[in-house]
């Protein structure tokens, strides 16, 4: 399977583009359309997108497994792709151990999980749950000013953006995923089960100051807002050292951005993600207390807008203790369709998987093949149990 | 005059967009060959788009002043218009004066002084004077792929970039223009003399780190090159400050530049002005040096490339004492026409007219008229010296 996904949407720099409802991305779904047809599994697609092959009865209570096959720009191999092969694989392993499904086991897919596209990530999720409205992401557009059903009609499907009908009779949601930190390493283990989401928030720092001549500004008489920034970036990153908690300033827009000129604006995002909301609200005020002092010395002023803030998600600890008694727990920084579905309501599990690195979201992240076999069987192993 | 120019390529910023060969930068051209007109002058354009107007005898040597009409993106009303208007107003009050030149007075516009299309500041009066060549300049593009020529031939002109033959009889060369920094604020005065041109140098920096999750990668596993510039931003600041010189950071490009996302690239760049090319060394040596520690610490790695480095231009003195023995002598940080011709060998002298905030390159730039009109008279005063 890993073959005939390898090489698609890959650019020269080994990363991934597959974004959604681009010819790269709609490959994959032809591909595991046609993996589904070859294991005899029925493929449902909703109005949004999403596809689930489903296995065993043709109603009543299901168990579902899955994650995604979209990247973010120039991401990695196993980022989403490593659930669906590892559900795919997971079904070829109870079948070859004869086992029969009491209750019907899906295989799913979501679109748009990373919002590389469109800018809310898990919309396929959100959208398929009702978290996020269709008028909602009617008002949602790419860079290019093409709107969710716009990109959906160009592909050649047919949108309907309200709640999906196949995750009604779903009892269990299981997602596999890379471990995108280190965590594993330092336990010396295969696999782990996630115990919670942090809540995470993305704030936008918009520093103003004065444009001017560059060369014939005396130091004295600026007001550069570049300073200002500079010192919130060591700030944050400073901050969620001492604090244990995660802060990143990784996007930056300068106004006017010439070489020759004191910029008149720098507008950065921090990105922001702790154990506890407390301690959330605590980091991002630490930081903003800092960059305000600093621009009272800059001349320069400052407005926070916090654009999203996610509430934690806990995992169901009931399912977490039936299937994984015997695995770590471990939290995770990022956002799944895991959970979105299980703020939805939906008992949810996340298995992730060794790796060596702890890179993510770059062409370097990877997985050992004997860890992904672990997680397989792991896998295998949670469902097995879920759906007898 | 200043009536008819100010609506031209104003934007609702208050700003000015006339970038050389566009409609805004031309609609000004084809004013100054009207003013020329109005007043009996003879305008010759060479083969660069640079035009003169002359006044009084047909050949033999010339005294030419003047400046531009370009301006940066989102400029000043000052920058440029000033020290041709203010040309053109010294022709009218030497003619109500009564004075006959006995050398020919021109007043001059060269085209793309500002470099805010092409990415070489000056680029009329360089090829004018020979030191960009031809084919120097057809390896230059605007950020569309336009070429100097092709964007001529679009405006409608004919390009022959070689040498331009008016500029051989040139005896000396004076431009006026609004100060761009709050000298004559502090020395209280309306009119100065430039001394010299400071050396000027364009460094880019290339951070380089590794590209990652910013929710799932722990604090102590980052190799995050925004921490290493951020660090060298502030260096630069406090380096020039302590060393009395000038160092800006004022466009930055961040690679992915997503919000949750280490970034993989900082790449920025340090424009760098000294009172001497030693300084000069030693401050962007200061820079670097702190910069490479901050780097080691972050893990992250640093290439630094000189883009560009102007030597420090010395204009005339004997010509500074023959015109403005009275005036104030103040140096420039900034790159001009008056620079290129200098450093060509023409006899040069620059004026500068008090600017009351000293902010240059922006909407707010400013020069109140009563300075204006002493601006017009020192350099009525000045060529009417040299004329006779």
């Amino acid at each position: 399977m890993w073959r005939d996904l390898s090489p698609i949407g890959r650019a020269a720099s080994g990363g991934y583009f597959r974004q959604p409802f681009t010819s790269a991305e709609r490959e994959c779904a032809a591909w595991f359309v046609e993996q589904a047809a070859r294991r005899g599994l029925t493929v449902e697609t909703d109005g949004i997108g999403n596809m689930v092959a489903w296995w065993g009865p043709a109603d009543g209570p299901a168990v579902v497994t899955g994650s995604h096959l979209d990247s973010v720009l120039d991401g990695g191999a196993f980022d989403g792709p490593l659930g669906v092969v590892s559900a795919l694989a997971a079904v070829d392993l109870l079948r070859a151990r004869g086992v029969q499904p009491d209750k019907r086991l899906g295989v799913s897919v979501f679109v748009e999980e990373e919002g590389s596209r469109f800018p809310l990530a898990c919309l396929g999720s959100r959208l398929a749950v009702g978290t996020t409205t269709p008028d909602q992401a009617a008002t949602m557009t790419d860079r290019d000013g093409v709107s969710f059903e716009a990109a959906m009609v160009a592909a050649g499907l047919s949108p309907d953006l309200g709640p999906s009908r196949w995750l009604r009779d779903v009892s269990a949601f299981v997602e596999l995923h890379v471990e995108q930190g280190r965590h594993l390493v330092d336990v010396d283990e295969p696999v782990a089960l996630a115990s919670q989401i942090w809540p995470h928030g993305r704030y936008r720092f918009e520093f103003t100051g004065e444009a001017n001549h560059a060369g014939t500004t005396r130091m004295e008489d600026r007001r550069d807002p570049m300073l200002s920034y500079a010192v919130t970036a060591l700030a944050a990153n400073k901050q969620a050292r001492l604090a244990g908690q995660r802060a990143t300033f990784g996007r930056v827009a300068v106004e006017p951005n010439g070489t020759n000129a004191i910029p008149s604006k720098v507008t950065a995002w921090l990105d922001a993600r702790c154990d506890s909301p407390q301690r959330q609200a605590d980091l991002v005020a630490a930081i903003e207390r800092q960059a305000r002092e600093r621009c009272e010395r800059d001349g320069t002023s400052l407005v926070v807008v916090a654009e999203s803030v996610s509430a934690a998600v806990e995992f169901d600890p009931a399912l977490a203790d039936q299937i994984g008694g015997h695995l770590p727990r471990i939290p995770t920084q990022a956002g799944h369709d895991a959970g979105i579905l299980s703020a939805a309501g939906i008992p949810t599990a996340m298995l992730f998987v060794r790796n060596p690195t702890g890179v993510s979201h770059s062409p370097a992240e990877h997985a050992e093949l004997h860890d992904c076999l672990a997680g397989v069987d792991a896998l295998a192993a949670v469902l097995e149990g879920l759906i007898r």
